[in-house]
């Protein structure tokens, strides 16, 4: 191993940065703040596309495709939207070597061109609820970027949905946010804490927005996914309207949702470690690496050679077909590597840097006591397993490491989370320690703003019971004390 | 069905958009040039995706994602390529409220900004071949559009791959031609001719353009896919260089090659009728909607109307779980409509405007003979059937279509190739009444320009034998009745 990854502990954003480009996930383009998704990387973003792709799918919610470009005028249309997005557009002015007589803007988000096209396709209840949802990529100009976590362009999806009623948009966007914290749950194995933002946190042009949060390795928070409710705003900007049962004219009740690539940082900051990428089976591309080992046998003894490459074989086309026999919720992918310009010894560091979740170590001595190494990539224990039973442990402990993962990074984030009812105390413990912080907060924009300028936290989600509904608080306000309306939320310090 | 679809005879381009809109594959979009690909199209694009991306990483070649951004100088470096694109292009000039230093063109197409990338990833020849695909969207301005036939912003996979040497270089753009021609075979029910581009209709900076041609039931061609060998053109000017075994500093040889969204243009033009949309099954997103006949019996026999819908649905459930039996390359989706406010004559009309394969009639009286009515998209061929044998026959049915759909299109299209040695003949007739004409050309400039003048068509490709080499010819030019040095081709009127 030639280059390095910075320890973890000696400098965080170093070390994340380290292990993305080492483990080939992404790369620098050179196109100031876009990033180039390297194979390794996009591998990884087509199991969350499939595994997240069956969830919404099975809402009822149908895929489609809208233009890139957003016409200048309709940007413009919706008060807040323009203020917070106009800004950070990429705006194409010459197409076709002429200048353009209406400026297109580079989509930073769709409400505003699929509106144009809801109010078309929409003419009666009937044709709602109507749920849509869009694979794209979008960009939004950014000043200091960071691969995956934010970057000019990125990838993502995004939903949006048209609704008879208020309530049934509500419980649309509370639907989506489920979906967006199971699924973070399941396959990515990072727990989240469902929330609601604050006024001043909310999407631009949205009623209420409602988002999942995690804790990353260094406390910080990670927005991960957000499930905005619209309200009727966007569709009276642009006329979405439809007949009612009673035959009225009524505007729709619309959400809209969406996670993105920057789901690959907070994996990366969740489980990696500072050997290199760790990844829930979920979503590993491969998950066993077959390593025989065959360096001082090389030239030596060739029989035993081959008996070693064809165990290892054999092995693999066994995992394999155990596979469909147990039914996991993905296709399990085993390797051989058998190059053999390279020691086993390097091979291991690879395929750890790589994040593959198990390795098995195979020689000839192996082989004389019919058994195998096992090694977990999470834990690093080594256990020697029968070639018999070989098939039922990698399962095993497949299954054993995505519940792990998940487990660990639940204690972590739960052992970071602190009550706090003093003011001073809250500023010294989160600038010295980080972490989340739970309080009273009397949902004044000025306590949020002083809180900010304070120690650079803010309001993460305005927490929510199992309901979804806003957890309210008898406690005094965090920062000014007073006692009524007060709402319990979490405080921390984000990307 | 109050909208109505224009006879295909009467006018084949309003008839193609008719059949498009009414089927909801897409629409017209506020943004002009640019369409939006509704969720009836987009799952067939999905299913596009899925079998060609299989076909796609058999060959070993992963898949990744590269800016939308390229920088105006990276465009200019290759002199063939500013050319032709540059003109095409959509111009970014302001970005974050700013003017911007170097203005970034949406990309046309990806070869300068990927070897922007190659150059610094590869180091030797341990780095080759480097086989990458990219599935994105890519704006070229269009002055006159076609919905999914050319449009702004269109879908497309990109490959780009990397080798030592040019010879590689060129089977790899042949091996890419050959999965093409099979994916359209196999896949779309739509047969292509394999050819060679002239230099005139070759990629702007490729040595040789491979492509597959297509006829559509107006007898046009459609040029359905292109494989490019780039020779070293391009690493040349990005400095996309390796270490070759022998130690010595070598350019890379490169192809790139693909397929956009005007491929459902395509199976449209293939296979549609004045009835609609049809689907090769293995392409449809629904196969088999059965309609339950209840129309007569609603609110006299509830009890038969129980039954009717009672049987539909196991038939349901027995047609998905003899395809896991049978394991079709797809899986089958069978839904019943039990919409009680629609006619069933309706119902027939909409599902043959939509394509779907297969449908079921199910009422009282086929009840009491314990067989159903199954109705052909393509054939129109009703058929009794006893519901014992339903699966069997549903499953063979499909599978007929799929092949049928094929032989169909390719008997249309072997009966309108012509062999032309007169030039007069062939003028009169190619403006009299299409189609594809084989012929003998001297591969001058001067010959291709005169027939392009004269009739409107232009060499689709020359023609390639079995081994995809160039067909030589010993006949006199169709033009200029030069003898020496010629090769066959084919002339068309094109899309």
């Amino acid at each position: 191993m030639s280059e390095k990854i910075t320890p973890q502990s000696q400098d965080f954003s170093r070390w994340y940065h380290d292990v993305i480009l080492q483990a080939k996930l992404a790369d620098y383009s050179p196109v100031k703040g876009c990033m180039v998704i390297r194979p390794n990387g996009y591998a990884i973003w087509e199991r969350i596309q499939k595994e997240l792709d069956r969830r919404i799918k099975a809402t009822g919610t149908r895929n489609a495709y809208f233009p890139l470009f957003i016409p200048e005028s309709f940007i413009k249309k919706e008060e807040n939207h323009v203020v917070v997005f106009a800004p950070q557009c990429a705006v194409v002015t010459h197409g076709g070597g002429k200048e353009l007589e209406e400026k297109l803007y580079v989509r930073p988000t769709s409400e505003t061109i699929i509106n144009s096209m809801f109010a078309k396709w929409i003419q009666s209840y009937r044709d709602l609820p109507l749920l849509i949802n869009q694979w794209a990529n979008v960009v939004r100009w950014e000043m200091r970027t960071r691969l995956f976590l934010r970057t000019t362009e990125f990838l993502w999806q995004e939903g949006h949905t048209c609704h008879e009623t208020l309530d049934e948009a509500e419980q649309l966007s509370k639907t989506m946010l489920n979906i967006y914290a199971d699924f973070s749950q399941e396959v990515l194995a990072m727990p989240t804490i469902k929330g609601l933002k604050s006024e001043s946190e909310k999407f631009a042009g949205a009623l209420r927005t409602y988002c999942i949060e995690a804790m990353m390795q260094d406390k910080k928070a990670l927005q991960a996914g957000t499930s905005h409710n619209l309200s009727d705003h966007f569709a009276k900007v642009f006329g979405t309207k439809f007949l009612n049962k009673e035959g009225k004219e009524k505007f729709v009740y619309q959400t809209s949702w969406g996670v993105s690539t920057r789901l690959i940082g907070g994996l990366v900051m969740s489980h990696s470690d500072d050997k290199g990428l760790v990844l829930p089976p979920r979503l590993a591309p491969l998950h066993v690496v077959i390593i025989p080992i065959l360096g001082k046998i090389l030239g030596k003894n060739d029989q035993n050679k081959s008996r070693v490459l064809e165990v290892s074989e054999k092995l693999q086309k066994t995992l394999q077909e155990h596979d469909q026999k147990v039914r996991l919720p993905y296709t399990l992918s085993v390797a051989i590597d058998k190059d053999e310009t390279k020691q086993a010894g390097w091979k291991f560091y690879e395929y750890e840097l790589l994040g593959v979740p198990l390795r098995i170590e195979l020689g000839p001595r192996d082989l004389e006591k019919n058994h195998i190494v096992l090694v977990r990539r999470d834990t690093g224990k080594k256990e020697f397993v029968s070639i018999n039973e070989a098939p039922q442990k990698v399962i095993k402990e497949l299954e054993a490491m995505q519940n792990d993962l998940f487990l660990k990074a639940s204690a972590f984030r739960d052992n970071n989370i602190f009550d706090v009812e003093s003011y001073d105390e809250f500023c010294s413990q989160i600038t010295s320690q980080g972490g989340f912080y739970r309080s009273s907060w009397c949902q004044s924009n000025e306590c949020e703003q002083k809180v900010k300028e304070n120690t650079k936290a803010t309001i993460r989600c305005i927490t929510l019971d199992k309901n979804l509904d806003v957890v309210k608080s008898d406690k005094p306000c965090l920062v000014c004390k007073k006692k009524a309306g007060n709402v319990e939320c979490l405080f921390a310090i984000s990307y």
